[in-house]
């Protein structure tokens, strides 16, 4: 391995190597692949040690288990501890194992404490017990605290390294104070900050001055006259989406942390927030995919596993559509054309309440959909729903008086069409309002009660209409 | 009016009045529509005046558009430009309207460039031309020039207040050429900043220095010692989409804006990506529902035209899927517990289909799925198809069989439920990966052809072998 090493420094052209094997349409991952089955482990090493970071986490995820494995034991001397960051849950515990106890607890200890923290929450207990005795006493001790927030909360989030000056100091003092700090070690100084707050005795925090405004007055100006004092102090255990929302709310760039006593105990800054607000999205549109969470990289029977649930529920309401459908049988037995049409009504309610249900959701979700303009909203969907359903019931009523020549039938499921379509537009406003009162997420449940209505209802009406007109 | 805003100033209890109403269940739109129904209007006066514009905004756009402008003309003096950045777009035009042209130019023209940018472009044209001639020359220029850039590309969200510096001079040199900037008027240093940019005599970024570095360092240094060299510079007409990857990719804070020549024209920074990570995640949700873009402000009638076509889409494939139900007319005549139950299969098929859809698009979205390892999420789908098919036709062969005592059509469902389960798990797959490799945005198109498939093998599947083994 330390030959290896040594290879890579003496060979200059392998980041222009790097650079070519990116940009062909193969992808790295064919060529770490062959070069690693033709035994080439140090053209491999090479490659690798030049590759940024992040293309290293993305050339693992998009590798299968053992491929995995085999890189990051050819290339564990020089692993990167920034790449576990950046790597979705799954694989970064195969990464760890592939690293082995002792490389894996030096990896997390490099890292700055709110990476190390979200590296190691996700771990499972016996795990993380295992890679802790490993890890000197003061990281594991920030660690430890940290797991102690509660889980997706701003204690988890923030970044503890803070820069704070005491009020009386002018500008100039702190300035000299933060190159005292550079030049005796780094080491309580965060690698990159924005701004550096004002404390009191107590260490409340009063204010916080950005840096730009620190470097633009001068050095015998007290910080106080310079410091913004509306700052958003963020409690301890707040919620991760709520940190996210009042950053975008308020353009923020960081924010104090503080604790019950009002003590401040960290910052959390933009870049953070970038990711929550990742994670948040992506927690959005599985959810209303019906998937509990990205499972990508999961093992196909855990996957069946977690989705099975979701489907379970989907089951009974198909099952109860179905028995609207029974009450029928008879009327469907005289006019089987009914059979053949029923679908469209459905399916019509059913896409129109989910585009009403997404406007809806997302609405709530963003706090622009309150008690205040609910009913207006609600209102409006209606509305809506009436002209769509108009609309549809013409097209309907035609295609299905010209295929089985029966006008009466066209009226059936032109007059179904815009009962549904009318019901959809109610249903998909009201379930998520309803729900988010009720305190569940609406994003998740909404789906299957409109789909229930949809079916239930456009069933109901087509099928019952026709047993009245029909027979 | 003048009178108005004297009086805020000697009413001391109005933010005391305003938190007290914001925190109230009823909202603060109650109170400021009953106190404006009531001819208060210093009593709305004063409340507006205490309100952060990201409040008042809120507050805009959860008003009627009567209340709206009416409100706006009440409070025409005091309002803050800021609030015209906060707004969506269908209400922010209905409020420049009522500011009266004069007054939304010169709202305008306070904004920082990037943000009076994002207000302008959103505007129609006649609206635009109108607007420019009350703006001064110098903001009209930088306007003018900002809309020559493609929609949505990094040239739209740039910043053209960069702080450069030659690199020739030293981080004492640099500090006091910002205290210099500062105290002649701020009008060419950006309000707030990361980080400041070295150019050559070309005005090419040769490397960039973060004021957390800039701090740190002795007067003396030169800043070419500790600039950061590998900056990701970005091309002017560079996709907003691409921009906001690349950030999140490699965790910048901010990045140098170049033209075609190399040269500086600008920065972005990351409170600028927020906003456009948050715009593009609501395109995917309304996307994926099949709503073209977020229609909560519109009118009735428009959000229903702009909804139609999507309809129209689902009408056809619903149509489709009947037509398959009609081959076997004859076979539902005879059995007519087939029409029943074939709801099911289908229904079963769309939702199991729309988690592996969901999987599939949020993966190649954030560029996890490439050709590399296409082919193993698609078998393992497919798999997973299996495993929760095979689950599903035990529990609805059960329900078949005892519902209608009956075990073959309790086989038939059976069946039919792995085989379109199956298929699925392949469709839910292949469609967006065909569809991205196409070029086409897989989010949007994906679920009809999706629901197409498992409708039509649904149908087809269970009412075939029904035709079958029944009759």
């Amino acid at each position: 391995m330390a030959e290896d090493e040594n290879k890579t420094e003496t060979q200059p052209d392998a980041e222009a190597d790097a650079a070519a094997v990116i940009a062909e349409p193969v992808g790295p991952e064919v060529f770490v692949i062959e070069a690693m089955d033709a035994g080439e482990t140090e053209k491999v090493h090479d490659f690798v040690a030049e590759l940024h970071y992040a293309d290293f986490a993305d050339l693992l995820e998009r590798l299968s288990p053992d491929d995995r494995t085999r890189l990051i034991k050819t290339t564990r001397d020089i692993f990167d501890p920034e790449v576990l960051s950046e790597l979705d849950e799954t694989v970064r515990e195969n990464v760890l194992a592939a690293l082995g106890t002792q490389r894996a607890a030096d990896a997390i200890t490099e890292l700055d404490s709110d990476d190390a923290l979200m590296v190691f929450e996700e771990l499972d207990e016996d795990r993380q017990k295992e890679l802790l005795e490993q890890i000197p006493d003061e990281d594991r001790t920030f660690i430890e605290e940290g797991l102690s927030y509660p889980e997706d909360s701003a204690g988890r989030l923030m970044q503890r390294e803070v820069v704070t000056v005491p009020s009386h100091w002018n500008v100039g003092q702190c300035i000299d104070y933060m190159r005292r700090k550079a030049d005796t070690g780094e080491d309580e100084l965060p690698s990159i900050f924005y701004d550096i707050f004002v404390i009191d005795v107590r260490r409340h925090p009063v204010g916080a001055v950005s840096l730009s405004t620190l470097l633009r007055s001068r050095r015998p100006v007290p910080v106080t006259e310079v410091m913004e004092e509306e700052m958003h102090e963020i409690a301890v255990d707040t919620d991760q989406e709520d940190v996210a929302f009042l950053f975008r709310q308020r353009d923020l760039v960081s924010a104090p942390v503080i604790d019950a006593d009002g003590r401040l105990v960290g910052a959390i800054t933009i870049d953070d927030v970038v990711d929550v607000i990742h994670e948040e999205h992506e927690e959005d549109i599985m959810r209303m995919g019906g998937v509990i969470e990205d499972d990508l990289y999961h093992a196909s029977i855990s996957t069946a596993r977690a989705r099975f649930s979701w489907l379970v529920v989907n089951l009974l309401t198909a099952i109860l559509a179905s028995m609207v459908i029974g009450i029928f049988d008879a009327t469907i037995e005289q006019v089987v054309a009914l059979a053949v049409l029923m679908p469209i009504v459905a399916s019509m309610g059913g896409n129109a309440g989910t585009q009403t249900l997404t406007v809806t959701v997302r609405a709530l979700a963003t706090k622009e959909l309150t008690g205040a303009n609910a009913y207006r909203v609600i209102t409006k969907e209606v509305i809506v729903g009436c002209f769509n359903g108009v609309a549809f019931a013409i097209l309907s009523g035609l295609v299905a008086w010209l295929w089985f020549q029966s006008a009466t039938l066209g009226m059936v499921i032109a007059s179904a069409m815009v009962i549904n379509m009318v019901i959809a537009g109610l249903a998909g406003t009201t379930i998520p309002i309803m729900l988010d009162k009720a305190g569940a997420d609406p994003a998740i449940a909404s789906s299957v009660f409109l789909t229930t209505v949809t079916d239930v209802v456009g069933f109901f009406a087509f099928l019952g209409l026709a047993a009245l007109v029909l027979l």
